[in-house]
């Protein structure tokens, strides 16, 4: 299918905004009138921009206001309408949106609306243009698209059609199965949103909240099969009104809006519904990652993180044969160590390594969403990872995992160290915490989701002692792989971001006492949170003893227990142990204020 | 009237938050749980620094989850609620915050609710504590708080009462007046919250988008009035949630919110319905300003604003006799520049003048809550003006208007200067746009509403090229005095901010005319916005090439018309002339975009 997005969903000038649509790639824009009132390139311009760009103009939008009103009133709106026909014929684009009347509309009667429609098509037509009437959720009478379908029926002219925008009728939870009831030819557009699950008043969830496909809760597959069913064939457009890309990089928002559409026709291909006749553009498929292959830390000095890491009990396996990199190793859980091109770098998570069951297919997925690869020199002799570098500038790596859960390939690459303790009581990464930028949150979600097959859980909250974390885990269905992606407050966006790897053990208390042996300085917990514990889930003296005793916090809820430690902070990676007892699945949330404000009186000292 | 305030209003750690609460001047705190669970003092330490600090320990808080279940559930709950009381005890507090049942309730019964209250009473004594029960407005069953009334009279155990939470009423549209039938010293306490006019679910509404009184659209003047009517004589407490106060400095939300009480108690002492026998904080009256006196820009060199001020056709009114400051006027409208103390400092607007009826009074009320002063030089021979520096350290200067009109005293030391030109076609400042930093934009609404008098406009949003800017405008009742706050988004909070003063004038098209022709650059304004004027409006040709040929901008609506132009921004600000047809009483929003990415390519050039 072809691909189009309004110009309003990016930020910048007009001009900027097309150039970042088709270097992204799409095939079309939709001109939103606001940028070309405020651009100072005149309607000729801008169509020759976008014919030497290779874009066409698929729509002119939007026409405000028009029907259900007076006559006295309906013949100053028809002039107004000629104005905005003629600029859209300036631009060269046929197809001019016009939503259901908010503002002016004192006739609610489809046989009024559909008369003024059919005189508005005959003014448009004299343009050359057509019509394509919308039901805006929050229109005046007309607020519901089949009600919209129903007048464009009435008016009977070839010039008028309907626009079909999913957030308008998704949001009112309309049904959308009667889309397939409209003739394809008579769908003049079709504009695509998600949004998140949010109860407030539609206008201002439309105006501020809208995502790409595949970012919030709405069931766009279903919604586009409809669609697609009734021979539609014009392009899918984004029309995507949302705070954060209002004021973000058009560039990089275009790419990741073409992300979302592809990922949409993937989806719809696999959709039952979904015939064969439509042209979608074909995604390559890739099965879920399996579980962590290993976590990268780098630094231009990790010898903190060695200190650590060998008091939590790690073994070191050795350096890496041609590169300043060391492994560490407990369970099946792998840590490396990068000391390469990190000058002036304090510790951090640099990338994350899953195991995949298919290493090309999940690369020629990465490909066709086009994931950018993250490039890591690699020798002829040494084992290509495939890789892709995510929103938040974290590089991804898979490896086919084997089928008999030994070790992975490039593991051997690692000279001169000991092997693995088969015993450890640390199992595997159990999940990696990054802490995202918020100006590439929303990308995020759809870049795991897409490109990895993860699934987004409901977004968090966090209260920290600066401020609210939000927090949303991309998983694998078994939890294999959890990666919660936290967006800091915006007085912290400027410090440089606390990221944790969290190991699975089967004894996080024998793990604890070992690593105090060792040395471990633990990041001290209150003797409050203690007398809290025993308060609400009236927990033994002994074990709350226990707990106080080695820094260990502790969460219950209807399918088990969960208890678990934090070390204190190296450079901006700190470790966390977990051991999940019965069906536990959370990640202690009611902790993660004691912890922030511990962690804030640790840096503090 | 005691002042108190909930910690979980607060940013930082809760030994800071108190030490913050000490600073500003409350008289007490209410302890939010978490706030103690996260900390690393134990509960004696708290008390004891409380008592320090001066603080009285007011409340603690909450509970939640107690009543309306079953009897097995309701053992564990008490066992639970004995632990919490243990810890109240421990701090010194008497009163703990019962919520009414979200997540548990089972039973939607009164008379089970009252049983179990009264039992959670007896155990709550045993502790030396008493139980505030409070109607959460999502809780499962009790969700009014006529209806927890009814179940704490019920209960009738001397240590069960209600506390009323201002939101929780004011937000589902509770009439508050029912408040009067509830004895006073049933009322064991009292919280209060302001919030914003928005659609959306009450919980996320009440966790992220709470402000302090005075800066919402809630009525607590009559809520407070209806608590105080019952004799109720507990400190006046506030319960505020809000992202903002989260993430900024604790020390600065501490003397805002004092502010607002002190604001409340003194439109408490205004109500009709208000007795003389509650101890209200007595604030000095004032009246409203009845307009701007003058508007200061600052720089370390002035001269490029000169420039500018000449070419519009203002009047140089001399040099101020003993520092570098200069004046310009054009009718009533006057502009000091300043070059005192402003090394490396571009051309931005440092102060605002306003003309009150009584400058002594304004000042009086401006100490009374709690206005910082401005600090400027002044000798025995010069007019010293009353001084307050605003949240966004603008500052605000006043002295009393004079009875006929001429220029106020401190015009006078300015010498060597023109006469000013009483056949200008400038009549004068319109408003005073100021660029809002995000962390203190509510602040601001308080400010300027509770210490000048002004009403605060319903906030709007104006799409930018680069995100949206929220703008609130605080304005006396006559429109004399218009500052409109904007906050810029995230993008450009690094960014010096734009400001701008607007003059009204008399013949906007003779002022441009005349400005052309004394060489003064104008904003360009785009070709395309013209042709959008012409077809939205219907203007006359001829109408829209004058305007065209002088870069002005249009508006109408059903009160009048608005003409207006501005100037390429010099520094960080820059200069609008209006012309107000009619009735016409806004701001020309519509256009604001088009000024806007007008800027951006100025800027870019």
């Amino acid at each position: 299918m072809r691909t189009s997005i309004a110009t309003v969903s990016l930020s910048g000038g007009l001009a900027e905004k097309l150039q970042a649509c088709a270097d992204a790639g799409f095939d079309g824009v939709e001109i939103f009138e606001p940028d070309l009132i405020a651009g100072d390139r005149s309607p000729e311009e801008i169509r020759a921009l976008a014919a030497r760009l290779g874009l066409t103009l698929d729509l002119y939008q939007p026409l405000r206001d028009i029907e259900g009103v007076d006559e006295a009133t309906f013949a100053e709106n028809l002039r107004r309408a000629g104005a905005t026909f003629a600029t859209a014929a300036r631009l060269g684009i046929d197809t001019v949106l016009v939503c259901s009347n908010v503002a002016t509309a004192t006739v609610d009667s489809d046989d009024v609306s559909a008369a003024q429609l059919r005189r508005l098509g005959e003014v448009a037509s004299t343009h050359g243009v057509r019509v394509a009437f919308e039901a805006l959720a929050w229109g005046r009478f007309v607020d519901d698209y089949r009600r919209a379908w129903r007048i464009v029926e009435l008016a009977d002219h070839p010039s008028v059609g309907v626009c079909l925008d999913s957030f308008h009728v998704l949001s009112r939870g309309h049904d959308p199965s009667a889309i397939a009831d409209i003739p394809g030819d008579k769908i003049f557009y079709l504009q695509l949103a998600d949004a998140p699950a949010l109860s407030m008043d539609v206008l201002s969830w439309s105006r501020h909240h809208r995502l790409f496909p595949g970012e919030g809760a709405f069931d766009l597959t279903t919604f586009t099969a409809h669609v697609l069913s009734t021979g539609f064939d014009g392009p899918l457009s984004l029309e995507v009104f949302n705070d954060t890309f209002r004021q973000t990089d058009p560039d990089r928002t275009a790419v990741h809006a073409l992300r979302s559409l592809l990922w949409l026709q993937d989806k719809v291909a696999h959709h039952p519904q979904q015939s064969a006749a439509s042209h979608l553009f074909p995604v390559a498929d890739a099965e879920p990652a399996v579980g962590f292959d290993f976590v990268e830390v780098k630094a231009e000095d990790t010898s903190e993180v060695e200190v650590v890491l060998d008091q939590l009990g790690f073994t070191a396996r050795g350096r890496h044969r041609t590169k300043p990199v060391s492994l560490w190793v407990a369970g099946a859980a792998r840590v490396v160590l990068n000391e390469q091109l990190a000058r002036d770098q304090a510790p951090h998570i640099a990338a994350v390594g899953l195991a995949v069951p298919d290493a090309d297919a999940t690369t020629r997925r990465a490909v066709d969403l086009m994931a950018p690869r993250a490039f890591r020199r690699t020798y002829g002799s040494e084992q290509p990872l495939g890789s892709a570098v995510a929103p938040d500038g974290s590089e991804i790596f898979w490896s086919t995992a084997s089928a008999d859960g030994s070790h992975p390939a490039w593991v051997d690459e690692f000279t001169d160290g000991a092997p693995a303790d088969p015993a450890s009581p640390v199992r595997v990464i159990d999940h990696v915490n990054l802490t995202q930028p918020w100006q590439t949150a929303d990308e995020a979600v759809l870049f795991y989701t897409s490109v990895f097959g993860f699934s987004a859980d409901a977004p968090t909250e966090v209260a920290g002692p600066t401020g609210l974390i939000r927090s949303q885990v991309m998983r694998t269905a078994d939890g294999a792989v959890r990666l919660p992606l936290n967006v800091a407050p915006h007085v912290l966006s400027g410090s440089a971001p606390t990221q944790h790897v969290a190991f699975a053990c089967t004894d996080v208390l024998g793990v604890a006492r070992a690593a105090r042996a060792r040395g471990l300085p633990f990041l001290p917990v209150p003797d409050n949170y203690y007398d809290y514990v025993a308060g609400k889930f009236g927990v033994d003296a002994s074990v709350v003893a226990e707990l106080r005793e080695l820094d260990l916090l502790y969460d219950r809820d209807t399918d088990g227990e969960f208890v678990h430690f934090y070390t204190r902070t190296v450079g901006n990676v700190f470790f966390e142990f977990v051991e999940r007892r019965g069906h536990y699945d959370g990640y202690g949330a009611d902790n993660a204020p004691v912890r922030l404000a511990a962690q804030r009186r640790d840096t503090a000292r």
